[in-house]
């Protein structure tokens, strides 16, 4: 492609609005325009990378014996309400965009396809004999984000690949579930990336295990917690660990002491004189299930512990039978209205016991009506632990579960894992925290979806059995800026050259000289000849403004065929190192060829 | 491929959902599977026809210079308001799905881009020196249809080509126009398709001229005319002719007749011995404008000739001005109601004369209160001609413009041609009548989207000028089914060679038989090797199944390893003739890479 005859507009100035380098630098390079809140156009470059990313996608999934498909976007409510998505989807998180047809039938835009592919499995896998079955796509993908943002991180609108396995036995979804780990490996390791396979939480798509693949950058959203012998990784959403040992107690006797001003742990802990891990923290929550039910949660964990709110959100889920309800819809902390009137009144915030129980709460009419306790297990082993005494300015200390407090059952892990606990598997190693960008999922989903919707096969024993599915996806469009999020410079972006949209640029300094020219044009058609993608900058511009944007949009090999052209030579520049060198004009193409089969091998 | 490993469901009945063959046959083959009116999953199969229709459109489209990128399908309405697209396409036709986000901000989802690209453009493009520029992309598009139908051929969620380019004069379009045209012929028979390039209505898209590109088939919507002498074919929506020349008149005298029960041109003619080309018709429409307006229309036209109501819709919206309006929303013949209503009293349907003038609808309270009358050039040169005498039961003969009735200005061509009539371009010539699928329809735009958003570039006089555009599209999805609609027989589809999702097909007659399995998984390997996409039926199904199945699907060339595998020979059906030959083993590749090249060249 020549320049001059592309749409090929660059920007001197960082757009405004723009938050983290790798959306500055593909505004400013031309590669997207934002059409709205959270939706972009793909400009020709950026297509490019597209492309080579999806190619890359589609030849990994090929190679496991998966079919590529194409399902459609908008999908009819039914198909959700049948999965028990529909309202979960469309209203409580709002995520999935709903509109109602010329008929007044309520349609969803697809962010994901777990109903369409189930009605297509269920209507067309009748035995055993056609187990396993892998279907993916590579398509456009709708969320109406709340906070749309980064650009192509978190748009409204963005490329997904998603794949579906149907199988007979829990070891057949294992198997393919160990063959997408591969092949995911596979592709993030082709496009060039520094990536990591954590451990993740599932959330609403449901399933027994899932593992993300997180592309390394400090703007990644997610935090992931590692240990050096590569043993362990996981999202610190799901991450567990080791907390460092609690202190002994010097409190050996039970009291209840004035502690005026102490409701944070921290002024708590300098009053005492106490270490954060000697004391009982009792943190509240206000959860909303989708049947209306409003519970007050009361945490139990130790002072020095965070709560992690996804694992709470995960068990208040499991929790929701209790309230006859099926799943959250809001979890926070207490308004400040609650907190107000609380802090007055039946709940000193900040002097909260731990063992509140519900007709105590239940005494005061203007409270939440239902209540739920939660113990954390870094508090069950506390021995002569402080906490509050229930009263506002007093706590207890030396106190004892079985003595003042009861412990219930329910011990969960609600625990944050952070970086410098000890590892499970071993204790001698320490987490290490690193940031990322999510850009695959997979998941054992099991048979959630298909005993929802009614997708049975006949087994082997002539039985009818719910098909056990996985599921695996890929952002195509979040991979592409995580790529440049990863890899750039002050100059501009330096793509990895698997993913580049060009690999070559071939620069005419000044385009009034015919022997630069000439040897250009003749670089230009032989580069292309020999299959290495090749741009040519033929613009009537000057040759400073030509390498400002060669450097800018971040093609990885530049030829310029400058001055020392008079002796058959040209300058070749690689973006990533900035190394310069001249090559005769016969070992250009060669030279090239050999460094993109290096980059891409 | 492997059959075995394949999600591969055929149906041996007709599914009661599909009207026309094409449909049948891929549902019944297994290429889609309805999931909500109008709304289809491409499965594998299907998905590789839409891959080899996109890469010969992708290809033909980047030979002319154009560049693919991708626009987002989630349009926000302010740019469809600007442009005075968004109330016609949302509430008046309704044709776009909207939708509103979590911030309650309204958007479509994109039926056609000439919004987001001028957006684009105003954004990108500054001056003439980056002009012309052309954009395209492949992608799903969504329709609202009124009556979805025929599986892809009318379907709501479809796949289209569409692309965009920007001019600094009309002749830069035109240039562009022209190598669409070559582009779009080229594609079209690359695909291996029967198709016409005809003029073309340009409807609610706007601009000066456009042609559509018809796939030719029984089933088509589309009604073609043509002449044998290639010089003149056009949508029958947009064709013109000339009509057969009028039979002198009878009646030399100006009377008022009884002609009782003559309320139809048939009727009328048996009574009174006439021919229908001696009568003016006067024929009522009604047009609602989009400010709410109702208008009754009148048109007079010739006895013999019908009102073509796509040009009527043309004209009414050229009209619109005078109403204070922009676009017609309706357009119907008066309803039930009225009818009965003016049979009886002011407009005594059947007997309506030619002038009823606008004081005379305006003194019956109850009627349109806007009149518009319109004639059609076939009445102009009519002499001592029949109509109605506006009195029920009564017609008048011998009458003549300037005697008895006034004849307007406005004289515009609102006449359907039809079979048989002379073409204008050369009156030796009679108009043939052909079905068609339209399948794709390039359009020089002008200025209309540029003018209503602002998009202007610098001319070379230093000048603010808007935008000259052109708009080129394909039915990707359409296409592929249109194929088969063209090419099919009573035991399925024959695809043509170039977008058959596999070009061959080597049957295992018995998979108990190690001489044959070994004989064509080696040509299966072969095959593929060469780059002949190639299938292995390699299922434990008995040899008629795999035959039957291998027809319905259509695979263009069959290779079975049967009997004659004894003496190293194999058998190889054509499917589109059913020839079978046998050839040797060895020369199975070179046959078939030879009938694949020849049939893609």
């Amino acid at each position: 492609m020549r320049l001059s005859q592309m749409l090929f507009v660059t920007l001197r100035e960082d757009p405004a609005e723009a938050e983290i380098p790798s959306h500055k630098l593909l505004l400013r390079a031309g590669y997207i325009r934002r059409i709205g809140s959270g939706i972009y156009a793909y400009l020709p470059l950026m297509w490019r990378v597209l492309q080579k990313v999806s190619q890359i996608v589609r030849e990994e999934m090929n190679a496991t014996g998966a079919q590529e498909c194409l399902l459609p976007q908008l999908q009819p409510a039914e198909l959700w309400q049948e999965s028990g998505r529909w309202d979960t989807y469309t209203k409580a998180e709002g995520i999935m965009f709903s509109l109602v047809d010329r008929q007044e039938r309520e349609m969803g835009l697809g962010p994901t396809h777990e109903e369409v592919i189930t009605t297509v499995a269920r209507e067309m896998i009748r035995s055993y004999r056609q187990l396993p079955t892998h279907l993916y796509q590579i398509q456009t993908k709708f969320r109406d984000e709340i906070r749309p943002r980064f650009g192509l991180m978190r748009g409204r609108e963005f490329i997904m690949k998603d794949g579906y396995s149907f199988h007979a036995t829990e070891d057949s979804l294992k198997e393919t579930y160990q063959a997408m780990h591969q092949a995911y490996s596979n592709m993030f390791r082709r496009c060039g990336l520094a990536f990591r396979s954590v451990e993740a939480d599932s959330g609403a798509i449901g399933g027994s295990g899932s593992n993300e693949f997180m592309i390394l950058a400090e703007a990644g959203e997610d935090e992931v917690l590692y240990t050096e012998d590569g043993k362990y990784a996981a999202n610190v959403e799901k991450a567990v660990s080791l907390p460092a040992d609690a202190e002994p107690s010097a409190f050996t006797t039970y009291e209840k002491r004035e502690t005026p001003g102490t409701d944070t742990i921290d002024k708590l802990c300098q009053f005492l004189k106490c270490s954060p891990t000697q004391i009982v923290k009792n943190v509240l929550y206000q959860a909303v299930y989708d049947n209306g039910t409003t519970v007050l949660v009361l945490i139990n964990i130790r002072g020095d512990q965070e709560v992690n709110e996804v694992k709470l959100q995960n068990e208040l889920v499991r929790q929701a039978g209790q309230f006859g309800a099926k799943t959250v819809i809001a979890l926070t902390v207490p308004d400040a209205t609650a907190q107000a009137k609380w802090a007055t009144q039946a709940l000193p915030l900040g002097y909260i016991a731990p063992d509140i129980a519900d007709t105590y709460i239940h005494s005061e009419k203007n409270l939440a009506p239902k209540f739920l306790r939660l113990v954390d297990p870094t508090v069950a082993e506390l021995k002569n632990f402080v906490t509050g005494a229930n009263e506002s300015g007093y706590h207890v200390v030396g106190a004892n579960w079985g003595d003042q407090f009861q412990l219930p059952k329910l011990v969960v892990d609600l625990r944050k894992a952070k970086l410098g606990d000890r590892a499970v598997h071993d204790p001698s190693q320490t987490l290490q925290s690193a940031r990322g960008i999510e850009a695959g999922h997979i998941f054992q989903l099991g048979t959630k979806y298909s005993k929802a919707m009614g997708a049975t096969y006949t087994n082997e024993q002539g039985e009818e059995a719910p098909l056990i599915m996985g599921c695996y996806g890929v952002g195509v469009s979040r991979v592409a800026q995580a790529a440049v999020e990863q890899s750039y410079d002050k100059d501009g972006i330096i793509w990895p050259v698997a993913i580049a949209p060009y690999q070559a640029i071939v620069v005419i300094p000044n385009v009034n000289d015919a022997e630069q020219v000439k040897a250009a044009e003749t670089l230009y058609s032989e580069l292309n000849q020999a299959g290495i993608d090749t741009l040519l900058d033929d613009r009537n511009e000057r040759a400073g403004v030509k390498f400002k944007d060669a450097d800018l949009i971040g093609i990885p090999y530049r030829i310029v065929t400058g001055k020392s052209i008079k002796d058959g030579k040209v300058e070749v520049v690689q973006r990533s190192t900035k190394t310069v060198q001249e090559l005769p004009l016969t070992e250009v193409v060669s030279t090239i060829q050999q460094w993109v089969n290096a980059a891409c091998s």
